[in-house]
């Protein structure tokens, strides 16, 4: 009996050997390029996956979160920076996490910064959050005097270290291919030193530049100027990822199995269990398609590579409607499973709580 | 100091006399047209919030999962109808139910039937899922032959019994206010007693009809020649609800309180500390734009209708970007409050996992 014969509902499952790969060639690259490797953890959120990096010489870890630093760091994580705009209703948890660890906390504005200031207990690092292309959030690379303020602000209290300008080059994510993505990667990095530029020309010392997004760390030969990188995805990629080109097939490293539970012969179509509250309701914008994961058939004990021109259409709480063009579809039988490469795996875990390896071990998360 | 002074990261507020009203409209409604209201608990998920519909007089419900009515039959419920296709992988959790509680199980084929018939261990109801125009999944209602045969074959075994037809006319779904929505109810309530008088005409015994949407069941004057209604999104609707006009704002009982993080000036715009894993990548297409959310102001003990033309931009996993052209934009601070209206409650609920109510008390639910 086989671990797919045992399962009876959405699993999440997790192939270990390709998450070991993917965080070796990470650190790899970071290593042989003298870049610190600060992983993004919320992508897996595990205690049990974040021990496959210390063999790696991994020492610092980025969250997304205050609630998840209190995870890793009572799992003995003692270097963790919260890659989002500090949220100063949670003073008491970041006094109470920077008196056990080494805590850098993202800021983009004065008046976050003169809360800090008034509130703090004691010292943490802080990163000035910086709009690189992204949009999202951050200000911007190109308007140095709010970045030289915000650094000068800063060293007026022990408690606020400037350690660096931080960014997440989002917009990484909106591109297809090695040849389109560097670019961006890079455009971002040099943006980053234009603005440490700015900061030095202002009598500022020197600060760290710190980047991290899944596309542009794997794709881009070079990490080029910068001391710190914190993708996060790529210890698992994605349906997203795949799309892109970012990762081959063998690389993703988790698939959510869901049963069969009806076929619509005339639509080719298949209704599985697996639905929003699995996969999340993430997806990926492919031309005018939607899909919302890709399918794969087992193949012996893992999954195979997604089922060609077949994708989730369409996910409502519990449902999935997955379109099988092929002759996949006609051999496929009520009560079988397929294995869904999720559109966004960060968000898939975040919702799925737990993994299921491939040798049957259950692997839990921040939320379990 | 008021609950709002005290919340600290993402909550999911719930306003209890909102629900309780909400609820007790429903049954009253259902009571006076002398059709049972066996509501879905997968809007609410929660033992306590459960305990509410029995001075309604609710005896019977409706769940989306195995797992889900378990949670509810170890609570008393014992009349449950699983509104899912059966997963024919989880036999061993429909015996251990079906011992103690009157189960229904959805079938719309004769080789699911086939495995349940060949491995029930005592009598089940058997629904015959139908699609009245929903086309998620389900038998077609104009085509009877496929119904007859299945409703014949659970004839053959004393463990199917065959108790009717089902359908969710999520149809309703795409359209806006009552003059829309109504017509598109009771088009499905006529197509399936269609479907019924196939059955009827065939010469099958009496079966019952169940349907269930919160839009149509909201706003239909007439719930039709039906024998039970399912919806369940009415405990709390949300902002899909209230764009679609099937509910108004002081009928939303749940929203999502976030703190903000950061003020964009220049594109008017908010970071507030509430991403898709708290709200759930869920949207609303409203003509060109896509909102996941309507933020609405702190007001008093409670929170206020929708700031007028703001919208919940954007998601990312724990960033929101919210827009709010008007002067409520001015007006808001580094960590203010704001009270998101969820776009899709249900898969908001799911996320968050627990409640908290105006007065401060945590409801947990099947996932916490």
């Amino acid at each position: 009996m086989t671990l797919f014969d045992t399962l009876q509902k959405p699993t999440l499952l997790l192939n270990e050997s390709a998450a070991r790969r993917n965080i070796h060639r990470m650190a790899e690259k970071a290593r042989d390029q003298n870049v610190r490797f600060r992983p993004h953890f919320k992508t897996h959120q595990s205690i049990e996956i974040g021990e496959w990096f210390r063999p790696e010489g991994v020492t610092a870890i980025t969250c997304s979160s205050l609630e998840m630093a209190e995870y890793f760091a009572a799992a003995g994580w003692d270097d963790i920076t919260v890659a989002f705009p500090v949220n100063i209703r949670e003073m008491d948890t970041i006094n109470r996490l920077s008196g056990t660890i080494r805590l850098g906390l993202l800021v983009e504005s004065s008046e976050a910064l003169e809360v800090l200031q008034a509130r703090l207990a004691r010292p943490v690092d802080i990163w000035i959050k910086i709009d690189a292309g992204g949009h999202r959030t951050g200000l911007r690379w190109d308007e140095p005097e709010p970045v030289v303020a915000l650094a000068k602000q800063a060293a007026t209290s022990r408690n606020t270290r400037c350690r660096g300008l931080l960014t997440h080059a989002g917009n990484t994510y909106q591109f297809q291919g090695a040849e389109s993505i560097t670019p961006v990667y890079q455009e971002a990095v040099t943006r980053m030193s234009a603005a440490r530029q700015a900061l030095r020309e202002a009598g500022l010392a020197a600060c760290e530049v710190s980047v991290g997004d899944t596309p542009g760390c794997t794709l881009s030969p070079e990490l080029g100027m910068v001391d710190e990188i914190r993708p996060g995805n790529f210890v698992f990629y994605d349906a997203h990822q795949l799309q892109q080109g970012v990762c081959r097939p063998e690389e993703v490293a988790v698939t959510l199995a869901v049963p069969v539970v009806h076929k619509h012969e005339d639509r080719r179509e298949v209704i599985v269990y697996g639905g929003a509250i699995h996969l999340s309701k993430d997806f990926n914008q492919v031309g005018d398609r939607r899909d919302y994961g890709l399918p794969a058939l087992v193949e012996g004990e893992c999954w195979g590579e997604p089922i060609s021109g077949a994708y989730v259409r369409s996910l409502s709480q519990e449902h999935g409607l997955v379109t099988i063009p092929g002759p996949e579809f006609d051999a496929l039988k009520i009560g079988d499973l397929l294995c869904i490469y999720p559109a966004h795996s960060c968000l898939t875990v975040q919702v799925m709580r737990q993994y299921v390896t491939l040798d049957g071990r259950v692997i839990e998360t921040l939320n379990k």
